[in-house]
């Protein structure tokens, strides 16, 4: 007979992958606490038994949705080191491409990845931040080469800042509600606002004058 | 006694009201069509003798918001004639920052313009895409002034794509997901990111080899 601690694991390996089914076919509004107990054979009071509670889960099967996009991204870039502002630009056009690829071709569970709003009353947990970190990185890379000069916090602020606009034309994109491009013309556009920003990139953190207005 | 149409508008407007409470305070995942009823004083059914269908009555929610938005936007604009590239760079950059303010003060019903997803069977009506491209034209103003030479097809386009990257850059930001930045860093961001994407605009049309991946 094997023993409890074994039992939890498997057990949590199959409401992970049940929750995963789920999200990737149906999105995060079908996912119930019911239906995953019946998939994986247990009550549904167990399922608090293995996990501390149902975002716990959800960021189970996110980290899984991490893990490929992270291989995805990971298959494209050169890694450097980079001979010319230009091979990084490259690199960085290729990562957002990937990146847009990757989304629509698994739209329902990318989608999950940031319609999931974690309850106020838990936090973030540091195995899943330092999972975003990883994959961060693979944009810190081409960013430090194209900004010798910045420090370590700042090129992550920029990194991400960077994902973030690529985010958002990716998102809207696929949406087809603003704009009904075909996926072609998304792609050109997708590389268009990377070139655009890393061509424009000594603008990024320019102590401009910004109004404030808000308290 | 006031006549069927009037009974009928008058009966439109108490739904819409009842619904843009609702999505404002609670979001859009809290609107059920038994409490519009309650709160409008009718029948569930009778509200589909006044909407063609639920979507439609968060389209009219959905179009107060816009509403708003675009009286924000028009607000902190000074609309030209731009007299340097520099005046259209500040115009483009005081939207985007009026954009990121409506965003976080009214955060619950503009995350509801996003969430929504029109039901396949519907399509999203004339009259709210016109209302879309009306907020859009705020952008396609200082962009033409920026790049003479476009078409009006790919000014359109390039409007959508820029207002698509900051709209990335404060979604994300205001998720406080991917980076905790204090509110004026991300302004700082969203300066940034349109201050570049406007520096480096020669390549946002460029026609560089974008490798195809998707078939």
């Amino acid at each position: 007979m094997p023993k409890q601690a074994d039992r939890y694991a498997a057990l949590r390996t199959r409401l992970v992958d049940a929750a995963e089914r789920t999200i990737a076919e149906r999105g995060l509004a079908a996912l119930k606490a019911r239906d995953l107990a019946g998939e994986a054979g247990c009550a549904i009071g167990t399922i608090y038994n293995v996990f501390e509670h149902l975002d716990e889960l959800v960021l189970c099967v996110g980290s899984r949705t991490l893990a490929m996009l992270e291989a995805a991204l990971g298959a494209v870039r050169s890694k450097g080191p980079y001979g010319s502002a230009e091979e990084a630009i490259a690199d960085l056009v290729r990562l957002a491409l990937a990146y847009l690829d990757f989304a629509a071709r698994h739209q329902v569970r990318w989608r999950a990845l940031f319609e999931h709003r974690i309850s106020e009353a838990h936090s973030l947990p540091d195995w899943y931040v330092e999972q975003q970190q990883v994959l961060f990185q693979q944009v810190e890379g081409p960013m430090a080469s194209l900004m010798p000069g910045l420090d370590h916090d700042r090129r992550r602020i920029l990194a991400r800042t960077l994902f973030s606009a690529v985010h958002g034309v990716v998102a809207l994109g696929l949406e087809e509600k603003l704009v009904s491009l075909p996926l072609l013309d998304l792609r050109e556009q997708v590389a268009g606002v990377v070139r655009a920003v890393a061509s424009g990139r000594d603008e990024l953190c320019s102590e401009g004058e910004i109004p404030l207005r808000l308290s």
